[in-house]
């Protein structure tokens, strides 16, 4: 038996943004969030995500001139990081993984911390103007807000999807209320995750499909 | 300023678990169903997939011994690969993701298919017996039933869960309707993933937190 299917990935990617464009409101953001809002919905294959995310007027500009400039992107898992599409990048970005090395594992010894928030404190030499995925950890944005306020380094953007049941509402509406000066984009509530956060990536590295 | 949250892994998944158990309806499935919901439930951070999921009688038990008997682990995509905890695995099971491999490229050229497809049919020397995850790409799940069918070799277990807009709920449709004799665990409809689908292997891995 032959199933009757699409197999032309364009053509399913073409499908499925128009599907997303009928179906989702977005009439509520402009037009480079409403871009980005296309591929996280895509991602999570739900049209009702643009009625809780929010954002700062100025991250889909900072987002893209840093990723432009070949700033590197700091993921908090490896799901986030194997879900950029490395193809898309426009700046020979560096996707950085930290989490599972053995520099964190010692650093989290040495400190008396946990891995996460090991792992958020030894982005700091590559911080300053850096895309930030934060999609899993609510405990790796709670951190990256701390670091940020006392290092004085900032990053460019904060991408920040963690998912859960502890935390990741109240870390998101953290940085929603960041007094840092923070360019943020937030999937507000429990929801999120690694795919709808490297979505957000894949769309802010290059406009289309 | 410092934040007020929970940083302590174990609690945090701890207290996770206890919010599906109290919010979420698990009694319409048998318990060993309801562990790996609630493993589901925790990676989507939503509490009603359990209606929207479908499994055949024999799913958890298939899945747990051929892990246990050390069974390779079929993947779709890389990021279902990097969510698997390699820790929890009962059997130094191999996790397989070909998509992406030299091999593929070439193998599609060949046949004039799909990198998905050629990824699929690239299974075959290990599928007999073998543990797939299908948590991206709802012509994986199409192809799968074809080779499958096509060849007679037949996996032990199928946790078929591809996310979208464009045959994903058609895909997991053929699968629970498959007249192959295959096991397999389903979210209906267009919600799925790698979060997902890496969970439930997870949960089959190694039962409790």
């Amino acid at each position: 038996m032959r199933y009757d299917y699409v197999t032309d990935g364009t053509e399913i990617y073409r499908r499925s943004f128009e599907i997303i464009r009928a179906e989702a409101d977005l009439s509520g953001m402009p037009d480079d969030v409403a871009d980005v809002a296309v591929r996280m919905i895509h991602a999570a294959a739900q049209t009702d995500l643009p009625a809780s995310m929010a954002w700062s007027d100025g991250f889909v500009t900072a987002a893209r001139n840093a990723l432009n400039a070949g700033a590197p992107i700091l993921c908090d898992s490896q799901m986030v990081a194997s879900g950029i599409i490395r193809s898309r990048l426009p700046g020979d970005n560096e996707v950085v993984c930290l989490l599972g090395t053995p520099e964190v594992a010692a650093h989290a010894a040495d400190r008396g911390t946990t891995k996460t928030a090991a792992a958020v404190e030894l982005w700091l030499p590559r911080l300053a103007g850096a895309v930030v995925a934060i999609g899993n950890a609510p405990t790796a944005l709670f951190h990256l807000l701390e670091v940020v306020e006392e290092s004085g380094v900032k990053p460019a953007a904060v991408v920040g999807i963690p998912v859960g049941f502890v935390g990741a509402a109240e870390s998101k509406e953290a940085l929603i209320a960041n007094g840092l000066g923070l360019d943020y984009l937030v999937l507000r509530g429990r929801r999120g995750g690694s795919a709808i956060t490297s979505a957000a990536i894949n769309a802010l590295s290059r406009p289309g499909i």
